[in-house]
């Protein structure tokens, strides 16, 4: 009953046996390799279009590189407050942008409203030169609570930024399972909703080590490069990267594994209601913040499920976990099992 | 006949099995399970004594974040002038330091003497504000002339370091290579002949990607983990590197395939002034830098040899190639065969 | 009738004489003159103790370059949410901290409360990398609210501070308008309380440009003058400086300027209560930020006042400026004229 | 015999007297007073066309944010070995461009040859995101040297910059001196010449601290104000500054105080000649590296000559200083007496 993160699995067999295959002979260094180019090829079709691709080690330094190649001096970003990039990464963004402000917007269920970030930038007027300049706004998909972004919602968010001049990132470390969530096509939730730059995220959906750097704005592409070597991110045998996107993308993989994680998720949130309990959010994606009882969560502890307790931020006074109640993250992956399910749904039962 | 760069190879057979081996079940993310835990003191046994070690991605973040962690506002760190880290990390070095400037120094074979350093070093007295201060000092080993600092060579350096209080820093992205050659302990060209932190490079003797800032200096060390995490080098799914150590040391592979790769290094040096050619520079690890006829080097590409010619930079009149001569890079492996070296030195042979 | 700001005056009369009395003859360069030293010592009698002094050119100077000095990498900075550094500095701090983040607090009356700072604190644990790590906390005084904070409150402070081992910084901007309010010793204000490094400004209070970071922690002063070279504060002609703090502290200029621009923003405060008005905060130092009917808004500004609509952020429903209501800012110096507070006063009795 | 720097001086009297005009009343903080627009109007004047002028606090800070306005990620500068961004600022250039790495170029007189400039930069060939990319190159004007670019080798070194798209940055900490000794018009020798941007001193040449970032290119100046700021460098009492210029250039006091300077220099390199001595380099602006017999040094340091040593660096074997002769820097000023230069040379002529 592990349920404690989705970066606790290991690779999916796929992704495993695309590394093994492509172990053999000689391939040039850093990219420049034939194996890395069919990949980039397969980015376009992912897209339909020519997208500008870079590997790096993590989803932090594809959040962090990103958001540095649309920095600019007192330059602020706009992201939700409870975000990776704002709460997890230990100012890398800050670092990577040469001192770039992260200015972290409330948001119910994880997100940013357009009003809310309109409002946000009104502090940084053009010209004022003692605030600083807004530089880019950041969006998680899906969100750190486990929420999805309607296409709407990603495109009313990009009429914002227009507003002011400045670029749309998307951090997608878990893109996959937004993209089954919602139905559309990457295209679709990505570059035709207004992202000009995007975290590609493949590590939690089933590979060891897979992270992009995706740009739709070849532009800002340009100077990428010099910013991910800077950043000493560019491997050089950067074909077991490619390798197991080449795994990843195969026969659609990536898309399944998302969905089993999905499913694994909403089967949870559905058990956890059927038993009187709640979720924090809506559960859309691979991540469910489920309120119950103490009494509860300790049975489901001691029962085995790797299971945690959360703050559960921003919630309304009535929607907050009540003095004996207790807010935990549940995540589920390629790797979870039904079994896994079925013994917490079990166990939670036995609970009432 | 590919000689172009020991990372053009994939992974050793040993690192790949491992990889697979513990590609299953669940692991705390981070670097917190039980395997990293195994892989540290593995490092420990290595060095004979506690180790702080910490992954990162690559060989030029190990080697920044390094010096990082022991940068100063207006700092200087005095290397070859040809070294890696002043030469091919596209001012990574620079970056994380927060803008410490690299002093690179001349020096025979790649490598810096006591004296030059000292005299570097003079040019920053402590106390002038005007001209920064002295905050390290990096060596390569192996040197990226594929020569190799003897014992007492580290140590005499270290003892210039020591005169103006900053500590010593090694690049081994060839790390086992030079050690095979010096033929003594990881503690004795390391610690114990004074080096303070050390970039532990596995990644060019037979991994994928398993690099790692292994420092002596317990004191040092205690900040480490957030340079890592600010440069995005934190790995969520860590024990993939650890995977790959333990492929990597187990039954001393790291040795057996520096050794490999030395000797055949050693061979076509041989060859090569057996058939009247020399090298650029002493032939001490997996690297060599033969200087030949122009037709001889244009015939062997022809042939099919990897082979790139390269800045003969600070050689002697005498010794620097001739008009009619050409210095070309040579670099061998765990995945260079014994064919290919015999028939690159047949290939050669016929070209007399 | 100007009470823009405090640096739309120029020099006091004092400051510039003693800019043209040391005007004549050499004098050794970069702060290493007699003038700096007598001026040095002057600081040591004013705190009673040794202190290390480093003049910078602007107070945003001082405020990064103290926190500098202080930065740790995934540093968090804790500060009130609309205080200087946060707000107006264009990102000087999170730039010369290389990136440390600074984590906005709440707080009435533009101070932050000890156990505001401490909740904030909380969401810094130590040893979680992710998060980054405390590194400093920073305090106004007197407030951008024109607050000032009572010796005890600075100390409540400085407990929370040292319960996390950081340092305690202080924004002087307006140093000495606090001071003569609190009627006490510059000791007991500063690291008697608690504070281990303050920004001392003068310039507002009467000279042209003169700023200095004073450090009452000797460690923390050791790399300060790198810091400071490195950002382009150190002075050449240092003795500029120098001269005009000679000006300010001789016969105590700068408590007698402080105390006038003090005493006049308080006349101005009770003749607006007096007129039926309000201020938004209390007005303890030489800015009030009055709450008026927009007519009498209008008539004050057409009179020839200068005075600019302020967001009167952080205030109670019932409190707030009301529909018809405007929130203004007004600031009072040294050169602050007793007629135009008259001529102001009898304006606003105009418009009832 | 005050001959040890012209920082050394206080401000010349018509500076003085500016200022001590320009106090009173109140003016509009941060630059945007009606002086500091009539100064940007005299700029615009003196160069003949529109220029963007931004005052900053020192030489170190208009070299360093210049540059950083035109950084690059991986960015490589090209100055000489010996300049003063190289050697004297700290590593302010790296820091404030977020760690571009400054190239340093030997060249004779302290000045950089095209040739050489074309060398040093073709080790940074394009598109090898390891060696990093051409960013800039730097020039001084007078050299560190005391030597002058003619506008033909100022155009040549354009030519080379042009050659690889980067721009060209002159250090003009001197720029009045060089200006006197051409003989030609501030904008031949500098845009007209290929320059972009320029370091305007004025602080050596007789202000207490006026130094302005000059931009030729419009584009590149869009952003500086934010770099200016970011590095803490806009003043709140801007007009200390442009009082300081009204007074520089009122007259054309400027050309007055250089010329007086250089002939000073001049008389004494004469003087030095004819009493068998020699220049370590040409006599073209306010500096003098004279070589003689060390007794002679003694006696003229016995005599009150304020004169120090200098390393005749980059001097062929012939021309260095012998076992017994020494090299020494002498500075003339606006401040340098007639009676003092006489007084220098009088007591030379007593040590033959």
């Amino acid at each position: 009953m592990n349920f404690a993160s989705d970066n606790w699995a290991g690779a999916a067999p796929a992704v495993m046996s695309a590394l093994t295959r492509h172990n053999s002979g000689y391939a040039p260094a850093y990219g420049t390799d034939q194996l890395t180019d069919s990949i980039n090829q397969k980015f376009n079709d992912i897209f339909e279009r020519e997208v500008a691709v870079f590997f790096v080690a993590t989803g932090t330094a594809a959040n962090a590189l990103s958001l540095a190649a649309y920095s600019k001096p007192g330059g602020a970003i706009f992201c939700h407050r409870d975000s990776h990039i704002n709460i997890d990464e230990c100012n890398c963004p800050e670092f990577m942008t040469s001192g770039n402000k992260l200015v972290g917007i409330p948001g119910d269920e994880g997100k940013i409203a357009p009003e809310t970030l309109n409002e946000a930038m009104s502090a940084f007027p053009d010209g004022v030169v003692h605030h600083g300049q807004v530089a880019s706004v950041s969006i998680s998909q899906a969100s750190e609570c486990g929420t999805v972004y309607s296409l709407d919602e990603i495109a009313a968010i990009k009429e914002i930024a227009n507003s002011r001049s400045v670029p749309l990132h998307m951090d997608g470390a878990r893109l996959a399972n937004a993209l089954v969530t919602l139905d559309c096509t990457p295209a679709e939730m990505t570059w035709k909703s207004g992202v000009d730059v995007l975290s590609f995220g493949a590590t939690k959906n089933g590979c060891w080590c897979a992270e992009a750097a995706v740009f739709f704005d070849a532009d800002a592409a340009m100077n990428f490069e010099y910013f991910r070597k800077r950043g000493g991110h560019l491997f050089s045998k950067s074909r077991f990267v490619a390798a197991q996107f080449d795994g990843y993308f195969e026969n659609d993989n990536w898309l399944a594994t998302a969905r089993h994680a999905n499913d694994a998720a909403t089967r949870l949130a559905h058990g956890i209601r059927a038993a009187g309990g709640r979720t924090a959010w809506a559960v859309e994606a691979n991540e469910l913040f489920p309120i119950l009882r103490r009494h509860q969560f300790d049975t489901l502890q001691s029962a085995g499920a790797k299971i945690y307790e959360w703050p559960a931020k921003d919630l309304s006074p009535e929607h907050a976990p009540a003095k004996d109640e207790v807010c935990f993250r549940m995540v589920t992956s390629f790797a979870t099992q039904r079994e896994d399910v079925e013994a917490f749904l079990n166990t939670l039962a036995g609970t009432l």
